[in-house]
């Protein structure tokens, strides 16, 4: 690919093989081409350029995204590509924008809480982009709590038509994405009022700006909500800021697939069930975990390449220094990092087969299996955006000084993805949600209800309880079903300590109010048993390619003893596993980073990402660090001119001693 | 102060006397009327004012930043500041400027390395700013390892000159503040070489840039390193980049305090002690962990206030909603951040002691606790300004999605920070140098040496080795001597464990490479102590004002007891304390939380902090948060116009379907 690879020595240790990784990591044989042919249509489109944004004003950096966006979509249109590789087209240009929330959002909450009639009407626009959507469900007083969103939708029989209204400063809907400047259209959450009658929170379509000239209609005020954390970054979006001021809209713009109102202004509820709602939730999860573990697997692989070109101490009588991914400290910090990107990548996998599973079990009116599975992917949403957010920021550390540069794409990439820990659900409240689902669940288990899904370890409780880790030696460490049994006794412990807690307090909501910082440790507790699960599992299938199974399973082990490391106190404190236990999951931590450490850049090169996606001079695939380093430095605005723009008006007068008379 | 006040309730119930403990944290009645007034003089001048940085281009940020330099000169001038005060002044104008470097590394290091006619000759023209300096150290390919730094100074007989040189691109200087566009002279760390022998790495002062017309002198390439993380942020610093093209400069500009070469060229060393480096180091790492708790407190005392004013769940029939600082989630991760702010402040106030300490000693010729001192602030830096980094961004999610706002300060705060986990040595680099300290002191214990200084505890290492933690009841674990027996039996404990794995590789450095994880967990336990220690000796001292010890013991039992129970895992495995115990902490922290949380407002109130210097919408003191958060937001650019700048170019052929014709 390059003329230069100074990674060519690293490349040629492998011990296996990589093409094959490579269709592993992306899921299959079709994927990977997918992904590979696409990615490489956005690297060599000089219009997907990214490597400026950090130096364009919010308004060039907002201009370009206008820009990026509709070459995508005549791109999409010329090379007539399917769905999912407009899907694709969009996620490598790795710049956040409206059409994020159009295809991801917009057009979702359509399809979900639509009639067929309405179906009819509004997909055929939003699906040529005739019309442009968003998702205004936030507002600035309301995030987490939805049932406190304040917008009200009122209906006037005498006109059949809502009404929508700001009735507060702080019903002003806020953050959602596209709103701010594009949208012609969005998906509105506001209160529905019939007759003086609070119906709670319902869905309408509403038209927000002029077709013909883009300015708002009558009655709305809407803007940008400013900048954002980071260069770059999410400023590509026009989160914006609405209110409304008696704004009516025709009564069939409700989204009436859950619940109607007639003509006469009467109330209904459809026989639809509302676990629906959950369904979609699930589907916007598990896809957020999917995300994890690029954004993961983006640090990780620059962060390791970094490793492997930086050199720093070790060396004798002035020869070459030690590559700093040879130090066990940068082993001990950035291999459960590449361990875990791998480790979200197949949790995500499964919870894309319990999506569609879930999903065909509502068609045919089994609701049996939603509840495990919405607990389950809330908590697993939680568990890995906060594990990717705090390890995008350990890689650009891990980098040094220089991960400090916006150059490294390690800012950029913390900036923009930090959100994740807050959007589509707050990260500890999503993690109350699981903990919740989990004291049922002990609570129940007297009764002889069985737990499925993932918590179906729970029906071995007594075992669970008084079972004791059987290892002796740094190699039982290695053995899965130990390793299952450690997980599992420790989140089945954590979990029945919680209820019989819990259960010393007079009212239920009074101990989950006393016990939450208890019980958000129990949940994580529950989550990380299932991604240490599910690695396990993937690893039971047949894996083809040369050392491709060896080499997941070491990453599977590094996982599973890291978390045992970390959270020890956990292991410990519940009886799991003994002192001397928790001092072999150390020794054998240290032979396995031995056993990454020369496969470490094949394990990153399989993520099969382009120079362009990556977007780091740390982390390019041929090591050619520092020249280009060097140069990119001078292509900041600052250096325009060798004297500084102010050196005149503020500099010389210091030096001159010239200030007194100065005017600043 | 403001006309309306939203947490005036929240002031109302403060247990403890606000007046008298701003005294205890400014550190004296003098330090908080001089921080006090200056903070005030800084917000009240409009030239200082920062809320407009996040959309500041590169140029604009730092012109302003030169004219914010040039202004506060002035002003210092004029009012004839006192050193202190002037210190004063810079800190509360919180924008990292290349006079930080002039004043804080430039003047200390003439100071420190210079003789005394080189003292003569420069501090008059630096200390009167006729000259700008900064400091040259680090290079692009060196940064931890200063010995292996390759930029030359070649002395040339002939000429009585020395000759610098950047060999090899990765010897050009990278990073130094000041350097890309200000500094007309730097002190330039080279490797000395005379008579082609060469002597290690050495001080030069090296002019730069004419003071005439401020252009690079010949064989001088110089320029800014380009954008760094955030907005605003430390962007309005120009670290620069520095390559010399065999640039000659006069023997006397080698700082000669240490070594000297004489004219015929000889390479000499005086009889100055080399110890006086680490004294340096001292000096500025107890300063960096000054800063750690001013940082840190900025943080928490936005969090704060907002997790007092915004709403979120728990209304009963749609009353008023719960405060989310009333969660127990909330204050299980925003107090023990709100203690350590304390804690860091009290540490850096032994640390100050412990520097003055040192330096009377070392001018003594006593250089018996420097060893200890050095190696301890070394830890201490790292552990604080870890804490503090990741205790910003605990902040920042604390505040939920409205946190992300530029306008909510903390983004800046958290990008501003992290640099200072990398610069004056790497955090991990520093663990290592403590825990080497760590290793000696016990290797040493048998040969009747007694351990000194904040390490004394280990000549008690037999004791703390067997002893067994009292604790039967919730209430022994407010105990000092109980928690201070916990903290140094885990540490103790740690430290030797590590020295007897140590002592089974057959090299010394061969274990120190493959246990350097477990070494760097027993350098933290080492620091953790230490920073507990101190808290507990404040409080020892007298300390006067209605409830103030009292609310500082809460806070000192939050920190401790907080770091207890997230490293358990150490405890336990330790054996030093039981699980019975570890779930005892768990109950005691519950109940500290609800005692601080009547005075957690007024407690951060404290710091007295204007709204100028904490920069965030969400901080403000009068806590009305959301009519300001709503007016910012029509300050950025993007909302200059109504219909975006784009539209007609990318929006409009979208929605048109004229894409196909359309020049992108």
């Amino acid at each position: 690919m390059e003329e230069v690879d100074h990674l060519a020595h690293e490349r040629s240790k492998t011990q296996f093989d990589v093409a094959a990784m490579k269709i592993v990591w992306a899921g299959s044989k079709h994927e990977f081409e997918i992904s590979d042919r696409v990615s490489r249509l956005v690297a060599s489109d000089p219009v997907f350029r990214k490597d400026n944004r950090a130096v364009l004003s919010r308004k060039e950096l907002f201009k370009n995204t206008l820009r990026k966006t509709a070459h995508a979509w005549k791109r999409i249109n010329e090379l007539r590509l399917t769905e999912e590789e407009a899907w694709e087209l969009r996620f490598y240009i790795d710049e956040p924008a409206f059409t994020d929330l159009h295809w991801g959002m917009f057009i979702p909450s359509i399809k979900g809480l639509g009639t067929e009639e309405q179906l009819q009407k509004w997909l055929p626009l939003a699906n040529t982009m005739r019309i442009i959507g968003c998702y205004a469900q936030t507002e600035l007083g309301h995030g987490s709590n939805v049932q406190g969103l304040e917008t009200t939708a009122t209906f006037d029989p005498k006109t059949d038509e809502f009404i929508l209204h700001s009735p507060t400063l702080t019903s002003s809907k806020w953050w959602p994405g596209g709103l701010g400047k594009v949208s012609t259209h969005a998906v509105v959450y506001a209160r529905l009022i019939t007759d003086g009658q609070d119906h709670g929170v319902n869905g309408f379509i509403v038209q927000l700006r002029s077709l013909d000239d883009h300015s708002p209609l009558p009655g709305i005020t809407i803007g940008d909500v400013g900048m954002k954390f980071g260069n770059g970054a999410y400023n590509s979006m026009d989160n914006g800021v609405l209110q409304f001021d008696h704004v009516r809209i025709p009564r069939d713009q409700m989204l009436m697939r859950v619940s109607q109102v007639t003509r006469e202004g009467k109330y209904l509820r459809s026989d639809v069930p509302r676990q629906l709602v959950y369904g979609t939730m699930v589907f916007v999860r598990q896809y957020i975990v999917f995300n994890a573990s690029y954004a993961l697997s983006r640090a990780v692989c620059i962060a390791t390449r970094y490793s492997a070109v930086r050199r720093q101490f070790g060396s004798q009588d002035g020869g070459i220094e030690t590559q700093v991914i040879d130090y066990k400290t940068q082993q001990n910090r950035l291999f459960p990092l590449l361990a875990s990107a791998y480790a979200f990548r197949f949790v995500s996998e499964w919870l894309k087969w319990l999506y569609t599973d879930v999903t065909q079990r509502l068609q045919a009116n089994d609701f049996s299996t939603l509840p495990e599975a919405h607990a389950c992917t809330a908590g697993l949403k939680s568990l890995t955006t906060t594990a990717t957010a705090d390890g995008i920021e350990e890689c650009r550390k891990l980098c040094g000084g220089h991960g400090y540069l916006c150059s490294s794409g390690l800012p950029e990439l913390f900036a923009v993805y930090i959100p994740a820990c807050t959007y589509e659900g707050d990260n500890i409240v999503l993690l109350l949600q699981l903990a919740r689902f989990l004291m049922k669940t002990v609570s129940q288990l007297g009764s002889g209800k069985k737990p499925i899904g993932a918590i179906s370890y729970m029906g071995q409780v007594e075992h669970l309880m008084q079972c004791r880790c059987s290892v002796q030696s740094v190699e039982d460490w290695l053995k899965p079903s130990i390793v299952l049994e450690a997980f599992q006794a420790r989140a089945a412990r954590m979990s029945v300590t919680c209820a019989e807690n819990l259960s010393k307090f007079s009212s239920i909501e009074e101990g989950f109010m006393e016990l939450s910082a208890d019980l958000v440790e129990a949940a994580i507790a529950h989550c990380q048993l299932i991604v240490v699960s599910k690695f396990i599992e993937k690893l039971q299938q047949d894996i083809p390619g040369k050392g491709v199974k060896e080499q997941l399973e070491v990453l599977c082990n590094i996982y599973a003893l890291s978390l045992l490391h970390k959270h020890q106190g956990d292991f410990l404190a519940t009886g799991c596993i003994t002192p001397e236990q928790a001092s072999l999951v150390n020794a054998q931590l240290r032979s396995l980073y031995s056993q990454v450490r020369p496969n470490a850049i094949a394990l990153v090169d399989a993520f099969n990402y382009t120079d362009h996606f990556l977007g780091s001079v740390l982390g390019r695939y041929d090591g050619n660090v520092y020249p280009k380093l060097y140069e990119e430095a001078w292509k900041d605005p600052l250096n325009d001119s060798v004297v500084p723009d102010g050196y005149h008006e503020y500099i010389r007068p210091i030096l001159k001693q010239q200030l007194r008379m100065a005017r600043l």
